[in-house]
């Protein structure tokens, strides 16, 4: 493994304690459960907290999203792993001010049932922890059973929207709502060209054969929809376009927000090649591009690939992304 | 190549193309010189224009850095290959509000070919084109050949605070000074632990043996001082942070700004673990630190590997560092 590790066992450890050097001035961990990283200003007296997490590996997400207008906290997983529910339970704990917390994650599992035991944990100390799941991926099941879809770079905007409502002053009910909006408004796709290494595994878990990409992978090399040679980025970025968008159908003249997020070791250039087919095909049918995010906001270690999210943003969303933010991983 | 391109050939004009459609708030293409991007704001009445140029294939180096109170304007050339002359001469004319331009660019040969012969361009038409040639990658040159030595990511703080002086109202003189000090305060190292490939080429420019790491390497591949067994992320981050301090010799109490850039392949939570030994060593010499960015700030297309620059600063150029800055690739 060509990568800079110390024990493949400490990576996370090794990742929080950087990390918190270089944000020293916008975030640290709880001193009592060092999986949990919360905000300097939390909690803010009537604010409701907005907390997520979720495993690691995927940096900037989800530490790097902690700050001001943003997540009050996170619970940090081992990579790819879930947080324990007493993680989720101490971030809810440590950004409560009396108005309850809200907990943005996506559809996993782990996260699901941890998530879970820290609500009945929250409810004995007498503290309402409220959840939007997050299912943007398109790939992951069909429309039909949306219930079942993974939750991927959509969180982005669900944090972002979700953030900003709370820290306008919204109440736990109108946040959650928020929330939700923005997430049943995105629509996403990954493809990846070359797969990741868990460094205690120490080879990579999935295989992409050379010349070929896989349509609709996971963030932890979930299998896609299928596979197949690998074409011109104009081809990939306009049929990732297409994709989202036939399963977003949404009317000529709407308004939407693009973010393009590289999985790890995709070059930038790239992603600003892969952009220039997406817009075009969302130009064709008719959208209004209002913002374009792009870079690494949601990755998988090493893995080559990128994923897409569009979301359909109206007056309230459009407010909420220009919310001002001080945070590691947005301008 | 797993790569996101469409003709290996067009690589640059495709970047562009995409680039400009996430950024038109902010930027657009010369009307009369496509390999020229320009700040929407500029020329800008009463201000110095700030301009770079460069190789492709660095991104978000260079185009990313254009914007309000950072570069008016980027001449681009082809990947890993200078502008041309007429493009950086076209650069500084489109930004020139007749208070003069400043280069800001690195000491490569292609480049300060191009830039000279773009001064006398300039000179024809009565347009005064001042330059700072960044040399800060200690490890091209020993301290008493500086002159010799390559510029790097240290570049990335000579904008930040060249531009900024520039947005203060400074004069030609003034705004050249603070980017010469900037740069002059600057010192940086890279590490490679992996390759790129030039789409055009198809096969790797150069080799790291698996195991293996190049320590000085360049950005565009240029051989380190040693190639030596890779060793683990403290002691990797350790080493690189004595190099620069060695070759800086900054008095115990000094501050300093580091940037931690990733080469393009390299995930970020790598940084976070690098970041997390280079900034111990830096206390451990009893320096201050005072701002830290990591990210992919300066690439080369899908190398593994990273970058450190340490800068020394000053009230002025804390100041400079601190000014709000609208651009692609900055907070």
């Amino acid at each position: 493994m060509q990568r800079f590790i110390n024990n493949p066992d400490e990576v996370v450890e090794d990742t929080l304690r950087g990390f918190v050097k270089a944000h020293a001035d916008i975030l640290g961990v709880s001193p009592e459960n060092p999986r949990v990283v919360v905000a300097a200003s939390a909690p803010i007296a009537g604010k409701v907290g907005v907390i997520t997490g979720g495993g690691s590996g995927h940096e900037p997400a989800f530490i790097g999203y902690v700050g001001r207008n943003m997540l009050d906290a996170v619970a940090v997983g081992e990579l790819f792993s879930s947080p324990t529910a007493k993680s989720f339970f101490d971030a809810a704990k440590a950004v409560d001010a009396g108005k309850g917390v809200v907990c943005l994650y996506g559809n996993y599992a782990g996260d699901n049932m941890n998530v879970k035991m820290a609500i009945k944990l929250a409810a004995k100390q007498g503290l309402e922890i409220a959840t939007v799941v997050a299912n943007d991926d398109v790939c992951s099941a069909p429309p039909s059973e949306r219930g079942k879809r993974r939750g991927v770079a959509g969180e982005v905007f669900m944090w972002k929207c979700g953030g900003a409502r709370a820290a306008e002053g919204a109440s736990l009910e109108e946040v959650r709502a928020t929330a939700q909006k923005a997430i049943d408004h995105c629509r996403s796709i990954g493809v990846g060209l070359g797969p990741c290494t868990l460094p205690a595994v120490g080879h990579p878990n999935f295989v992409i054969e050379p010349g070929t990409m896989e349509v609709g992978i996971g963030h932890h090399g979930e299998p896609g929809v299928r596979i197949e040679p690998l074409r011109t980025a104009a081809e990939v970025g306009r049929d990732m376009a297409a994709t989202v968008l036939d399963d977003h159908d949404l009317p000529a003249g709407a308004h939407v927000a693009v973010l393009i997020s590289g999985l790890g070791a995709t070059p930038l250039n790239e992603l600003y090649i892969l952009n220039d087919a997406i817009e075009s095909e969302i130009a064709r049918r008719g959208l209004a591009i209002e913002r374009t995010y792009i870079g690494n906001y949601f990755t998988s270690l090493e893995m080559v690939g990128a994923t897409l999210t569009v979301m359909a943003v109206d007056d309230e969303l459009k407010r909420l992304l220009d919310m001002d933010v001080h945070c590691p991983a947005l301008p």
